[in-house]
């Protein structure tokens, strides 16, 4: 899909980090005028819903250095350069909460802020959820508490914003949704 | 919330530009080491869900650069400094699709990239919806093509990629589930 295409004139890359990069494009608008495009360069991500036997969804609070604050997110992960979503997937999931998948469904692919960076989420839904032998595995620099929360307890998360991300809200809608209709086949 | 706070012990701004800031953060992490943190500065923004009086959600198809594509979202829009949230909606609303509401009920404010920038969105959901009398006015360097979407046909744009946006996702399954108990109360 390309309608209103942009096309790019130059770009200037600013900063090349070990995360993201920072460019300024000049670009052609589709009215032939130029304009600037200030744009983020990211590697991309993965987030999984994990639903325990009881209906529980798998969260992790962290501290978000970017808000200042603490949040409470489905567990996530960056992609490794070459590496399958499904696999990061899998890795996040048992590194961060010490569960393993049988396998993954792709629920969903995101963008996360279309207006300046290209990082694209895959949201997976972990089936066959087995809590692991091994503990939780985390980065150098990862400081996460494992929780297991049920969704009416999500929803007043989310009302009184302790859950606070994108990725997380749509993941406890889409989860209320997965369990209302399993229940009901089930009843 | 500030479990597991990290402190900055100093902040290398390294960017400022028309909509967003970079800045690289030294940190002290809880166990006492310290790390870099890439930060982007964004001054927030405002999404609508619009439903029309038919069931049908009002999106605009536009040309994001940072992804190279052009992709199907509810109406958005940033925040300009010191301007209420509500505001920049109803703004927003009028703008880019020619509709006003006469107000708005706050649906969920979100993180859309916590990892790395400190953008906001304050999603609203449109109460009492009209098409105004005036034609939508768009920014110099906008240019967006409107469309009236019901669920089921969002349901299939999310599984074909066409919504490829975390906020609209969140708005579709937000939408499918207000629809469906305000149908069911009608019935």
């Amino acid at each position: 899909m390309k309608k209103f295409e942009e096309k790019t004139i130059h770009t200037n890359r600013l900063y090349e980090g070990k995360i993201i990069n920072l460019k300024v494009d000049d670009v052609t608008l589709p009215n032939g005028k130029t304009s600037k495009r200030e744009l983020i360069e990211h590697p991309g991500a993965v987030a999984i819903i994990a639903i325990t036997e009881n209906q529980k969804i798998i969260m992790v609070e962290q501290y978000r250095k970017a808000l200042e604050r603490s949040i409470i997110e489905i567990p996530a992960g960056k992609l490794e350069k070459g590496e399958k979503p499904e696999y990061t997937a899998m890795r996040e999931l048992e590194e961060e909460t010490g569960y393993t998948a049988d396998h993954l469904e792709l629920v969903q692919t995101f963008s996360t802020s279309p207006g300046f960076a290209d990082e694209i989420i895959h949201v997976f839904f972990a089936k066959g959820l087995k809590k692991s032998t091994s503990e939780a595995v985390l980065d150098d620099d990862e400081f996460v508490e494992l929780m297991e929360v049920p969704i009416a307890e999500a929803e007043e998360m989310m009302a009184d914003n302790r859950i606070f991300d994108a990725k997380t809200a749509f993941a406890v809608l889409w989860a209320k949704q997965r369990l209302s209709i399993e229940n009901e086949n089930n009843s």
